[in-house]
């Protein structure tokens, strides 16, 4: 007799959660099509090192009958990256897509280790533009969903990355620092500052605080940052507010989200909501994935919704992770 | 800079490829919705003894981290059948799904290592009834798909696999025996029936050109085989092709048809179309996948569908497999 187990974080989908899955992907995908978001599929395998520098024990690896080493796609921005670095797709385009991602072992994402997402990239687009339609189109398939309650937070990867860049950390300390701005630890932050004195002092012992209604932090963060960089950072996030305003008058910033992906430039965003404990939608500007494929950097904005999420959102049912 | 060549038998699809696709798979998905078969999701990774006895070398393995050996599911049907036969899932039941399956290599698919793939198990029904639903379900997708051009091709698994436990062969000789009827090898079969004579001489001989109009085959292995299992086997299938003729009056019979999977038990079918090589669609009758799982035999009747071939055969296009 065979096993009949599933191995780890491997789930069937039966009944109403499997229709529901099957629907939730079909209108955020006919929505987006219907947006003119031009429909793209890549490969759930690709070889490893599309995904990262390093080998991450995060992933599913693989060796192909020719020795190479495969991942299970961890992502789908990354083969989007790839597929307009090195194809003749012709840029400004704005890709949409739907799919599966592999993650080993999410102990906080109720161990799903196979996540159905949906998203779109918008390449080679004025800025404003495709942050607009990037934050718009994410709003829109939260809608089509029938996601009732849902909070959108900005943040802005230049604003660490340039604390990170003039700190010169080595990589431990780096990595202690983002931990204890994850973590919002006030006590690891204040000792960093008093170890590692700088410019960004202040502002990296009030990174746990600086989260909330967005003018509010906006205002907090100008009266702590000096640099002109960060400085540049809050004014482009006030201006990209100012244009969504109409559709999302209330937004939020917290201004310690780290970038969930290495290759986040710009702008980020993520979208909470109930019943759930990680964001539906990550999203964000990523104008220098090209340069790993050897293309030139170009303006880039996108996002993935996490279905799975999405539907325990949505159906708040004792069932739980099936 | 990354590596920007995909793996083996990996491909992007874009433009009108990626949306097509996309609509083959919404389409029939919500048609199969739409007749009631209950929508199932399966994971993309089991173990990999789900799916056979022995590990296959066109499936594609890998470990997880407790050591298990897993496999990118090669086909659904095994999945479902672990469902029905280790969960509370009650039958009768009738369930469609689609999703991505993964073979590694198949030449003469086009090196197509990935496959879209929707498809029907009709489970715990008559099988007069779940054969006559497969049939037409089959039927219905292919005409939502736009596949203008389709041959519905019959056969039955009792027929060879009958002939195979009589003459006791070893598992080489099997296999010989096996290639040659495949490859309609007249020379080879009919030195097979000097060097190991039985009383279903004149049928492996004849096999080979037992195909075409359904009720001229019928009649031709009537003539030739005397074993009344197989007599049998041949009064099902035309009870069968009378119970679907006024949906489907042209069907083809190909009694030389080798199970496509190895848990097929009864009747089978394979729909042929223009500018494929292999079947769009492939199907039968697999009442004893269930014991494999520690479960009863129970009647059970499916088919899936090869979208990646759909897509050629209706685009008929020069682009060929990108």
């Amino acid at each position: 007799m065979k096993k009949t187990t599933l191995p780890v974080g491997m789930h069937d989908k039966l009944f109403k959660r499997a229709v529901s899955m099957y629907r939730l992907e079909r209108d955020i995908s006919d929505l987006l099509i219907n947006q003119q978001f031009t429909r793209i599929e890549t490969p759930t395998l690709e070889h490893a090192e599309v995904f990262g520098d390093e080998l991450n024990n995060t992933h599913y690896h693989l060796f192909d009958k020719s020795g190479d080493l495969l991942s299970l796609r961890p992502d789908i921005t990354s083969q989007v990256g790839r597929v307009i670095a090195s194809t003749q797709v012709t840029t400004p385009i704005k890709f949409s897509y739907s799919g599966k991602v592999f993650n080993y072992n999410e102990e906080m994402r109720g161990l799903i280790n196979e996540h159905t997402q949906a998203g779109v990239e918008i390449v080679g687009f004025p800025a404003d533009k495709a942050l607009k339609e990037a934050v718009l189109s994410a709003k829109s398939a939260l809608d089509v969903a029938g996601v009732k309650v849902y909070q959108f937070e900005f943040s802005h990867a230049g604003i660490l990355q340039t604390i990170f860049e003039e700190l010169q950390l080595d990589d431990r300390l780096l990595g202690d620092l983002e931990t204890a701005i994850i973590d919002k630890n006030i006590t690891g932050l204040n000792g960093f500052t008093k170890t590692h004195p700088s410019e960004f002092d202040r502002l990296i012992r009030e990174l746990p605080f600086l989260f909330g209604e967005s003018h509010e932090v906006l205002m907090k963060a100008r009266q702590l940052a000096n640099n002109k960089t960060i400085l540049k950072a809050l004014d482009d996030l006030e201006v990209m507010l100012g244009d969504i305003y109409r559709f999302l008058p209330q937004t939020t910033i917290d201004l310690a989200q780290v970038p969930s992906l290495p290759y986040y430039t710009g702008m980020m965003f993520k979208v909470f909501g109930e019943n759930v404990p990680d964001a539906f939608v990550s999203g964000g500007r990523y104008d220098k994935l090209f340069e790993r494929f050897g293309a030139k950097e170009l303006t880039a904005v996108g996002w993935a919704v996490d279905l799975d999420s999405i539907y325990r959102a949505i159906h708040n049912s004792l069932e739980g992770v099936k």
